[in-house]
């Protein structure tokens, strides 16, 4: 059967009951860390900007985004809900395709569940399933489409929500091949877009293009029924090679949620290695920028391939910028959003140590790997090797560690108690009558509403 | 300078006393061709269906369609523009790059303009800016990506409808620069859903999403800044061989809308040569499908490339099949909208001479050239070879035809009275004060309101 038809057939019959428990229980890990990070990026620049500028082409508002008090239709909470859980660069990423894979899926699923009564099962059920034909179309066309310049979490993205909303909508099987292949028709998103705004709006329009495709679908709006095997589909067109077969090989049995993973630090995940040991060594030898000489990294060489950005003035370039990381490790002895604003990139001590960095690439590291070396003022050379960053599968973030981070983010838009409400019904989001208990416990009381 | 900047530069301080007279003049040429398949493509189901599906998603209804009485916000009334004017693959086409130029650009320049008051000099303006950008983005990806089974309509056009919208909101360099990232980042479209209704979707959702592209670069969205030249930026992701330098080259003296052509039949436009030798056969010999015994076509290789669709039963399909334009050339001695039906494609006289019809790709012809030879049941053979097929640049159709062919199209919406003022005022948009008098004159009364 054509790769299409037959993953559109099998979001169509699958049900909650054939979900492995641990695959269910990966899912709440991966809302918990996207709720987290949609919420705690809610009051960022770029959601302003996007909502003064889209706000007033919203249609009625009966959907609310996660983290602000602004009220939009569906498909625009979508596209904010995407902006926002993405513009730290602190969401979730499949490191076997490069994909943040909640940010698309559940932006969607959100703001559709805000304005539509969805159970806690039929939307567990949902997510596992885009998130699944996401992370499997990526896979796909993994690497060539991503070393060729497609930011992937854009383009993969935009199946999986047409596949989550499309699940909520029980579309049926030719309903749901044309929302795929409406999907198809939209993927996009440039890595030339990173360090800039563009790059959280690539989830955020692929939310709100995948709901619409879905949409679209169950009105009758037809699309070729070939959108991801065809001569002109999706894999021949955007990718130089590609192995369809990753599509439904396991499908129902192997769950790419099971290799998900959540960022200790809000930036590009290649950088985390060289991080985490900047930390280790800033607490081992109580390391100043006074105390810095020179830092030479070595890394895998895709980190020098996305993460190169030097000359930097501007925050979210930081997030590109393996010296900026390895520099605030290094300095400051953490990696937290703090770390990532305009005033971190610009702070004197940071930008000398981030200029006396060097990188090499090493195709001996792994991309969990990492080796730093600093030449100290007093002439000491010390260093540390990473063989295993935190937060990769084999050291994964404990449940209590994404409980630290989901507060670290909430607490930016949302009062200590309402943090904790919020995160309670996050880990029990399978269990709730209608899960917009949870996305109203994660907006802010309207001005004048009594708390 | 790059190329974006350079382009972006162009765009923000042309103005339309530096236009040509030749070229203000095949604007207006461009453009009713344009109103007339918007309203003569907006009764389509393809449209009735958008409409349901995203209609209650629609802002606030500032904004009009053309040809149908619904109101909208201008990015929902500019994605269904697109449909209506792009359904019956009947608009324009520039050749050197197979875009069809004005859908994206004018179909978000009308829902600008019934929602915003904008002169006609501005719209002209703004209208030719657009179809400069997004043919010249074309050109530099021309022909690699369009090989590669990229729909270069939804992808060149998303930049052309930013410019265009750019260009009527005063964006400033900067803007301008990032209204292109941000339809950089959204170019989409894949030539694996012709044949559907997506494809018509796609210079729609361009018009759309370059129109939103304008306002959240106004509103300080920020992109990356070298979009189209940059080492992930289009070029480089999108097409495996490209020139930038067609992008600049010659720019505010070379116009591609002198090469900009109209298509006397509407479907692929690689058919148009057999189809009018299979008319010529018809009313020469008095055809009739009894009379047929057997067809063979001789094409340019590219004609197969495109439309071999063989096997069809939907009016779409029959756009992208050559045989079905040379059967009903042959059988009916024409091949208007009435021909491209689902009707029509059943037609079992129709169907008959399309399935004894054979193709051969013979690279000694030009696009323009076609070759048919039709064995008769009488034993003997007939033929005719067009060297220069109606409606290209050597043998354009006269403002005349173009008259008729707006009329053909516009009474499926419009009374003909209606109808003959709005071809009027399309004739004349640049005297315009206010062009919504053209967009309220282009959709039907109110019901309820006096005529």
């Amino acid at each position: 059967m054509a790769e299409t038809r037959a993953l559109a057939s099998y979001l169509v019959t699958s049900r909650i009951e054939e979900i492995p428990q641990d695959v269910r229980h990966e899912a709440r890990r991966a809302l918990v860390n996207y709720v987290g990070c949609a919420v705690g990026g809610s009051p960022h620049t770029a959601v302003d900007r996007a909502l003064r500028a889209l706000g007033p082409y919203s249609g009625p508002p009966t959907a609310s985004v996660l983290g602000r008090a602004e009220r939009l239709d569906p498909l625009h909470a979508s596209l904010m809900n995407g902006i926002s859980s993405h513009v730290y660069d602190y969401d979730d990423t499949t490191p076997k395709n490069y994909i943040h894979p909640s940010s698309p899926v559940a932006s969607a699923l959100f703001a559709y569940a805000s304005a539509h009564r969805v159970s806690g099962r039929d939307f567990a059920l949902a997510f596992i399933l885009g998130f699944e034909a996401e992370s499997r179309i990526g896979n796909a066309v993994y690497p060539a489409h991503y070393d060729a310049g497609w930011h992937i979490t854009g383009t993969a993205g935009v199946f999986g929500a047409a596949a989550a909303i499309g699940k909520l909508l029980r579309l049926p099987l030719q309903e749901m091949v044309w929302a795929l292949g409406l999907a198809a028709t939209q993927a996009a998103g440039l890595r030339e877009m990173f360090g800039s705004m563009a790059k959280s709006f690539h989830p955020g329009r692929s939310a709100q293009n995948g709901y619409a495709a879905a949409l679209l679908a169950e009105a009758g709006f037809t699309a070729g029924e070939r959108s991801l095997e065809g001569a002109r589909g999706f894999a021949a067109v955007q990718a130089s090679e590609f192995d369809l077969a990753k599509i439904t090989a396991g499908l129902g049995v192997d769950f790419d949620l099971r290799a998900n993973t959540y960022k200790p630090f809000p930036c590009g995940i290649v950088n985390h290695p060289a991080i985490d040991a900047a930390i280790q060594l800033h607490h081992e030898h109580r390391l100043t920028a006074a105390a810095i000489r020179a830092v030479r990294l070595r890394v895998a060489p895709l980190v020098l391939d996305l993460c190169n950005q030097r000359g930097i003035t501007r925050g979210l370039q930081g997030k590109f910028s393996v010296y900026h990381g390895a520099a605030v490790g290094l300095v400051r002895g953490k990696a937290g959003l703090a770390e990532y604003t305009d005033e971190a990139v610009n702070d004197p001590d940071i930008r000398r140590v981030r200029e006396a960095a060097t990188a090499t690439g090493d195709a001996s590291l792994t991309e969990d790997q990492a080796h730093v070396e600093v030449e100290l003022a007093d002439g000491r050379t010390v260093s540390r090797l990473v063989e295993q960053s935190l937060g990769n599968v084999q050291r994964p973030m404990s449940d209590g560690q994404l409980d630290d981070k989901f507060r670290e983010q909430a607490v930016l838009a949302l009062p200590p108690e309402q943090v904790e409400a919020l995160l309670d019904l996050c880990w029990r989001i399978d269990e709730l009558e209608d899960v917009n208990e949870l996305v109203q416990t994660g907006v802010p009381a309207p001005v004048g509403r009594p708390s």
